[in-house]
Order: C-alpha cells, then structure tokens, then sequence
C-alpha cells in the first residue's frame, strides 16, 4: 500500500489496493454476477482484528452492488436494481420474529449537491410509526407493519452539534430497534461514482463521507445495531491525480485541497439514486 | 365570545375578539407606538388564572410588534424592525450573568411555502456552538460568547416522530440553558399576515402553529424555558368567511376545509421575514 | 349574473354562474362520465357571437376535465386521468398528416407555488426538437416522430418583457406548427382546484392566470394555433366570500385585496398535477 | 503549447500556457492591482489577427478580476469587488448619449449547481423595461433610466432549442442596444475557480461554457453588441490531472471523461459570486 494513504470509504476499493494476488487472513471476499441485469454483488467480510488492520476497516460485512447503468431513466431497470438492494438489506437487517421499530438517518447537507443524498432519502421515505403510535398497525390492514421514522440531523456548521448528539436524542426518546444510516461517500476511483452502493452493518465510523462528520455511529456508540448505506458520490482531487500517475511523480497536490472530482451529472445522478434505495428501504421492510 | 371559536395564535387577536370596552381582571395591555418607522409594539401580559380563561392563553407575556411595511424591500426599515424585535427578545429572554447556551428550532415543513418560515430561519442562524466548544469563546475574540445551536425537526408526517420528541432529545444530550421556537402562525384576519410578529415566553400549544404540531413545547414539557417567535403567515379559509359576514350567515363553511387564505407574494414575503428574525436573534444574542 | 363580477378562468364555471335553467342560444354543453375513475369530462362549445357575449370569453372549445382525487398518491389512478387528458389533447390539436413541430409554453412564475405549474410541467417534459434537428427521426426508431420543444419565458417583474413578446421571438426562429400554454388559472369556487383541467383551442386571454399575464397568446396574436391547458390553483379571497353568502351581505373586501384562497397541500398538489399533464402531453404527442 | 490542448475559457490562462518570456504579437497585457483590497485587474487585448491565432481566442479585449476572497462572507469586500467590477463593465459597455436598452442573459443550467451561475444572476437583477415601457423613465424619478430586460433561455435538453434561437428571437422583439451574457466557464487550474470573472466585448464562442453551449452569441450572430461575464466554476478532471504531471506521463484519462473537479463549497461559492455581479451590473447600468 502506497505511503500516501488513499482515502476511500468502499471496502472493495480498499480490498482492491491491497492487489488481488495477495491473501489477507481474516478477510473474505464472495461475488455475485447478474449477467441480464449487469449488478455485481460483492460481499467482503472482516472477519478477525487482523483482517481489519490489514483492511483499516472495522470487523463486520460490507456488501458493494455496482450497477453501471444505476443513473439511466431506465424505471424497470431501477426496480430491478432496488429489488437487489432490498434482498442484501434484509440479509444485513437483525432478524425479528415481530414488527420492528426502524429510524432511518439522512445525513449530510441538503445544500451540497454531491452531498445530499441522505437528506433526500429520509424526505421521500414512507413514514409509519406515528400512524401506527396513533392507530395501532391495524390501520395499515397487514398483519405486520413496522414502525419507520426518519430524520435529516443537519451539518455542523448549521446545527453547532454532532451528528452523533442529535442521533442519540432522538434514539433516546423513541427507542428503536436498529438505525439505518444513509450518507454520500468518497470513492478513490471515478469509475464507481453514483453508480455503486455499499451496505455494511459496521455503521458509520469518524473521517468517513462527503462532509465529515466526525463522530462514529456505531452499535457501541448508539447502543443499537447500525446499518449503513452509502454510494461514492465524489473523490478527492488529490486522490485521482494521484492514482492517474503511475511512474515517477513530480506532482504539486496542495492547490487540490478542498477540491472534489464528481460527475457532470451529479444533481441529476442524485436524485436517480435516492430514489432506487428508498424503494430498496420500503421493499425491505415491507413497507 | 362567539360560539364559533375563532382561531387565532396571536393574543393580541384574542384581545381585540372580547371587546376593546371590556376589562378583563387579569390581564394588562400597554402599547408604544414608534411613529417614525410606523412600528407598534403590544404588550399582552395574563397574569392570572382567570385571565388566562377569558383568553384562552395560558399565563405569561405576549409581545406583539407590527410593522406594516415589513415585506418592503427596504434593507434600512427591516434594520429598524430587526433592532425593535432584538430589543423584545433581550427583555423576555431570562437573564444570565454569564455565557448562555441557546437552542433555536426551527418548526414546520420546509416544503410548504406558509410553513416554512422555522426552516428558513434556522438556516441563516450565525451558529457557534460547534466552534466554542471546540476551541473556547476565544476563537470569537469577544469577551462573552453564548453558544448558539439550531434545529428544524421537520414534520411528523416526514418523521414519524412529534417534534416534541426530537426536541426533548437534543436538549437531554446539549443541555442548552433556554430554548426559542420559531413557528408560523394561524391569524383570524388576513391585515396582520406577515406583518406582524409575537414573542411569547410561554412555549408552543397543541393546536397551534400552521401546521398543527401537536405536542406541548413548554417550560413544563421540556424543563428549560422555552421563547416562541411566531408570524401569522395564513388564515383560516372558514375564519375569513365567518368574519366578513355580520349580519345572519347562510354560509356553508364545510367547502373551505383544508383551505387557507394566504397573501399573493407569501413566498417572497417570508424569506424577508426570515432575514427580519434572524437579525433579530443575531443581535438579542449578541452574535 | 351578479353585478359582482366573478372572477374565473374556467368556461365551466361561467356557464353555471348563469343558471343551468336558462338556455343560452350559441353555446353547448355535453357531459360525460367515467363513473369507474370518478371522471368527467364537460365540453363546452361556444359557437357565436352572442354565446361568446353571454359567457364572457371567446368562441371556441373548452373542454374540462374533474377528477376528484386528482392529487392523491396513486400512480395508477394519475394514468388514468392522464390517459382522459390525453385523448382531449388529440381531439383539439389540429389533425396533422406528418410529424408536427409543437412549441410547449410554461407560464408562470415558478418561485410562487400556486403560480408554478406552467414551469414545472416544462421542465420535466420529453423534449425531442433537438435530436430530431441533428439526427432526424430515425434517432428514436420511430415511422413518426414529432419536434417537441418547450420554453419558460419566466414573469414581467422578473424579465422586463411581456410573455408574449418572448413568444412570440421563439415562434419566428422555431416555427412551430402549434403552440401549447400552460397556465394556473383562477377559479370561483375552492370546490375545483387542483382537481380540475380545462383544455381550450382559444388561447390565453388578457387577465386571466394567477399572475395576470397580460398580453394575448392566440391564433390571432401569434399565427399559429394554441392550445391552452389550465389548472385552477387558487380563488380570489374576495370570490369566496362573496360565493359563502347568500343572504344581505355586509361584507368588506378591501381587506382582501392580494389574497388568494389555496390548499393546505398546494405545494404537493401542484406537483402530482404537474405529472398528469406531463405524461398525458408525451402520450397525446406520441412519444 | 502542448499538443494536448488545454481547455480553458478564459484569455489570461491562454496567455500563461504559451510562457511569459515569449512575446506574441498581437497580444497585449496590462495588469493593476489594488493590494489592499487584493484585487489584481488584467487585461488581455488581442489586436490581430495573428494574436487570435496565437492564442486561440477571437480579436477582442479580455478583462479578467481576480479577487481571493471572493466567496467569503464579508458583505463590504464583496462591494469593493462589485464596484471594481462595476467599472471594468462600463469601460467596456458601449458608450451611449441617451439611456440604452440592455438584455441581460443567464446561460446555464438552472438545476445543475456548477452551471447556474447565469440563471442565478439573471434571477436577482433590477429589472426595468416593463416599468420604463408602461410609464417612461419618470417612474423612477431619475434624468437618465436604462430599460433592462432579462431572459434564461434553459439548456438545449430541456427546450429543444439552441440558447441562441431563443436569444435571437428576444432581440428581434425587444430590440436592446447591447446585450450581456453571463455564464459559468471552464477553467485549466483549480487556483481560479470561483474567484475570478472574466469580462469581454466578444461575446460568447461555441464550445465554450461548462455546459457546452454550442451556437456563437457575438455581435456577428446576434447583430447587437455582446458583453459577455464569464467566472470559471468547474475544471475539467482530465486536465487537471494532465497538468499535475510533469515528467513522463502513463496516465489514462479516458474515465476522466464527463467528470469535473470543482470547490467542496461551489452551491454556496456560486451565490456568493452571483450576487457580486448582479451588484456590478446595477451599479455599471446606473439602477
């Protein structure tokens, strides 16, 4: 691994710059290929504290979907693609033999395209558990209905507190059974932009996503288990230029700080995405 | 009093609804009048019980400023009116010797234009908490800093959750010594609608607010006084019906269920507002 | 009729302000309804002189089309309506042996809500011209393939120009073979909006629309056909006082000057109406 | 010059890729620079056609500001720059004895963030044609009122048309006297994004613009003289990688493709700047 740490919040790409010849003890890796659909499933688990140095990741699951055509208007295919997300979500999800009380988490900032994906999932999210606080969960006519809410906590710089601050409050008065975290995140390579979804069941952890936000949100933190979902919506400048280079570098990276690589797209691609896991997250829990 | 209970979030509405010939024992009025910049101040304080019955508000000050030229683009008069409302603000909010750690919610829903008046202040608070408690009030160079922080709860039909929840949760975790809540509000006549704002200390009511957010946010309910800021930005479609007509009424009333009577210009109208309020805090809070 | 004039948009609306009793020579009307979607659809057909006089608008078709769960979130239930629409759209777009260049306008102001629908249906419409000007038909593997373009031409305080004027540039360089307007109307009644779609072979009229647009968008002005699709979003506040009273009115509607009647949801409303017609112009066009 | 060549939009960047040691003829360069406010002033005027070649830019003068802290949120230096700005716009604006009649266009994309420089202007600026055309210049109690007009004419795939048939078309209705084009641009080094506008007399040339707006805006095309504010918000990422390298280069830019580097803040940068320029142009137009 280069001594320039490269900065990538995907397991697979972390997993990928160790070079696929080598064995990493503690590590496995399995993958799925839907030829008619082109969506590849890979599945990396981390399996012993030595896999996840060798990984600088936590222990736990990280299931990476790639579906190149993820941001064409192409509404069957986006069904298509939900549907596989919902499957590996409901594999990832703690099992329950009753309903369960499930609070969905939209972080980042909802005035930073690149960074809004989660603010515009938890808005388009279809919302239960006042109606079944309210009615009881026979006003939905099924026999299990689980109790979904959400909330956007904001940025720091707005807010003036943690992400983690306002998570637990709200976890505190309204018990949950697990969170669900959805957040924009770097990639190191450009090639999986907006077009990459990554599950994992190790939360969310400090210096991870678009913005920053700096506190974990983990099941040791939040004293409940934490699902995160994130899609690479960006890379760092520096991080590209200095993958691109490959022989000697002469290369001057500080007028990149501070500078992200995204797709022209990207406001378009956003919307795109939300979309397919907010169906991913109604299908899974039965909604 | 008539049977038809007219709505109105404003006290000084409930006031004028009894008869200006009246006295009510338990309830005091004063009223300056600044002629230069054609701003009224009200001050509506129910001191007792029975004052609190007859206007069926509960004890406590209400301060009413009104400024007719208020959504005027004229940056100099909204100065004029933000300096009258910091100066309301400062006599309402409890006093304290030393540094105050102040939360500002921001009530409704930032999708629906009459509603949005919280959100879109909170989003244009100068925000510090984040910073003093990072690096001290020095990173401030003043002498006194209080440490703002801000939340927009968003609604229960997005959330699942009453904002009273949300809000009580961040409190537990931050701790903020005094909380203001900024709503829009309900009028009972269409010449008060964005031109007028009420400054209570006695919090946020069930069924009040445009948006009818249903829990108590109160001293009592949240344990740390609770200031609201509101702006009637709508009436009711029935109200307006009602009141216009003084003589015998053949109305029928069910029609304008759902519907509400709302200025031409409101979207512009708030953002003006918006800005009016937070110079207002900014300089209440010596930001 | 009232010496009151009733604002309305709606030739519906002007016919009933008559009386259902009294024939009026030069104008029909047929009604039908589709009793499985709650549909209906009333043809109005002013075919003279005096009937245009009686009624107050010019000769021509006016078809309207309500659905009362116009706005509620069932997809299936939208195509349907939009199907209905779609089959008025082809009945009044003049019959053409080859493909046909359509100009679709979006009138409004797309920062004021109720004001917003003309903008919002343009923006997501399919928009061909261009493609079909570089690549010619074949592009889309289609015998038939109509050049559909759209424009905003934004309002007068924003623009510094008459709509027309902006339209009728666009006309001279694109030579469309017919024009589509779409514009929120006023209604006289709360009863209609959102829930209604008037379709007119006559153009747009000096003062009507929620922002008064003032110039004439019709054959006669612009020299090509226009067709005209019209929502009622709001009510004159002063319409629906006066409608609410049937006996002796002592009823002051100065106060009610600038303020209009609207739904709670206007702002949720607008936008699934946006979609109906959206999709009903791409199946009308045949795209 | 390399052999692979740089995309930049603006003049001084040119100007730098050829070498400071070697003189073009054709080309001149004066610079000033205002050290207390950080404002450095260049001006590129290529006087033949020689100079054209060299640089690859039409005959014409190319004005450039530079101002560091252009996007932070100090409210009185962003006047100094206006007013720098300001100044540079009248030197270049056409003289004119009487008022002049000016069409201001915002170019771009208004939903794409880096691309809604133009619609963002265009959405604020004074307007007064409408006002001057309905009541004359008296309406504003002022010997000499320009008539300004304005007009976002959207992006090809959302109107089917070129910007420049829809521009084309304004003019030959609204007759204005000059028209300014304002328009996000293309950069080669992240060291100017979003602090630095470029002004010149020679309109807007295809290929040019982060959105690719294909057809010339010149005086040439348009018949009226063309000012066109360019501010560079986006670098391509293949060239910001091209550049980084200085030795041998293996590097593959073909997943470069349709991706941009651009600032972390550039949602908020872009308002910011926005609002420098429509400040310029009404101080430059005398509003």
């Amino acid at each position: 691994m280069s001594c320039f740490q490269v900065r990538t919040d995907l397991a697979l790409e972390a997993r990928e710059s160790i070079g696929e010849a080598e064995e990493i003890r503690g590590v496995s890796v399995e993958e799925t290929y839907d030829e008619k659909n082109e969506i590849r499933v890979t599945r990396v688990i981390i399996e012993t504290k030595n896999g996840a140095k060798a990984m600088g990741k936590p222990i736990g699951t990280y299931t990476t979907l790639e579906a190149p055509r993820m941001v064409e208007p192409d509404e069957n295919y986006h069904q298509e693609i939900s549907s596989a997300l919902a499957k590996e979500l409901k594999d990832i999800i703690p099992e329950a033999e009753e309903e369960q009380s499930v609070l969905i988490v939209g972080l980042g900032n909802r005035d930073v395209t690149a960074d809004a994906l989660g603010p515009n999932v938890a808005d388009n999210l279809f919302i239960t558990r006042h109606v079944v606080m309210e009615y009881g969960k026979a006003a939905y006519s099924k026999s299990k209905m689980n109790m979904v809410s959400s909330i956007v906590p904001g940025v720091m710089a707005k807010t003036g507190m943690e992400s983690a601050e306002i998570i637990k409050g709200v976890i505190d008065q309204t018990k949950p059974d697990v969170v669900i975290v959805v957040d924009a995140l770097a990639a190191r390579s450009t090639k999986r932009l907006n077009r990459t979804i990554q599950v994992t069941n190790t939360g969310i952890h400090p210096g991870s996503g678009v913005g920053n936000h700096r506190n974990a949100l983990t099941k040791e933190s939040l004293e409940v288990p934490v699902i995160a979902i994130g899609v690479p919506t960006v890379v760092d400048a520096a991080t590209i230029v200095n993958d691109a280079v490959s022989g000697e570098m002469k290369v001057n990276l500080a007028e990149l700080n501070n500078m992200y690589v995204t797709s022209k797209d990207v406001d378009y691609q956003i919307k795109q995405i939300s979309h397919v896991i907010c169906d991913a997250l109604n299908e899974a829990l039965e909604l």
